[in-house]
């Protein structure tokens, strides 16, 4: 099912492209259904912790009515930032699924590696690079357009 | 000004503890005033996110309408986790004045060392430790009474 719920986080991140917003998308799947879909609103909520990933987590939280979202999957197409991967450990994620690498800011497999802190007390799976092509693509025309 | 901000944060952490959350406060000062306090809200909202912090500079960000908090200052009785400290990062925060120093869950002076990563663009100035004792005291009687 993997590639069926990244889809679905592709069209959120189109969406927040169409938005004006990096496109990111994220899908929260608890007991086998998406619970919680998401783009970036960083801009249009004027949050700077607006990313897909923390409105997942809040909306899915919200939802039901427990900030420990034991048991969950977050489908991501790009890799989450420190902050990001942070707050899914918080939430007790079980599996992280993300698609496109970011050297340059991501926070699982660069940076400060949030899940290999010893001070993280939850680890959730991780499994990146699903639909990597399709979900970097996204974010390079987006950038390539901006600046031209 | 430090103390009497920092007096302040001090006093958003009480009531949170009263509220049965962890004792942390913080508040956001730009241009010479307050313009967000909170406590953690954790439990109370279902939010892992809610941290003092985060709910500050989300508020201060929405009141401003920019997701650029350029110029503000955030005073919190504890330092920083990696979350919040990245959201710190993101939110163009100038100075961080912290209370007590968290081994366990620090993200500034401890664990991924936020600041510290070459893949983090915007490094608030940090100064911790302000009044440390009282801001400790807090979070040490909190925990003790709930192991009791």
């Amino acid at each position: 099912m993997v590639s069926k719920w990244m889809a679905l986080a592709l069209a959120q991140a189109r969406e927040a492209a169409d938005r004006g917003e990096t496109p990111v998308g994220a899908v929260l799947v608890y007991d086998g259904k998406v619970i919680a879909a998401a783009g970036n609103r960083v801009e249009e909520l004027s949050d700077p912790t607006a990313h897909a990933e923390i409105l997942v987590v809040r909306e899915a939280a919200r939802l039901l009515q427990t900030p420990r979202l034991v048991g969950a999957d977050l489908y991501v197409t790009l890799e989450p930032c420190p902050m990001c991967a942070t707050a899914l450990s918080f939430a007790r994620i079980k599996r992280v699924f993300f698609g496109a690498f970011d050297p340059k800011g991501g926070g699982i497999d660069h940076g400060p590696r949030i899940f290999g802190q010893p001070t993280c007390h939850h680890q959730p799976e991780v499994f990146g690079g699903i639909s990597e092509q399709a979900c970097a693509a996204l974010l390079v025309d987006f950038f390539k357009a901006r600046r031209t």
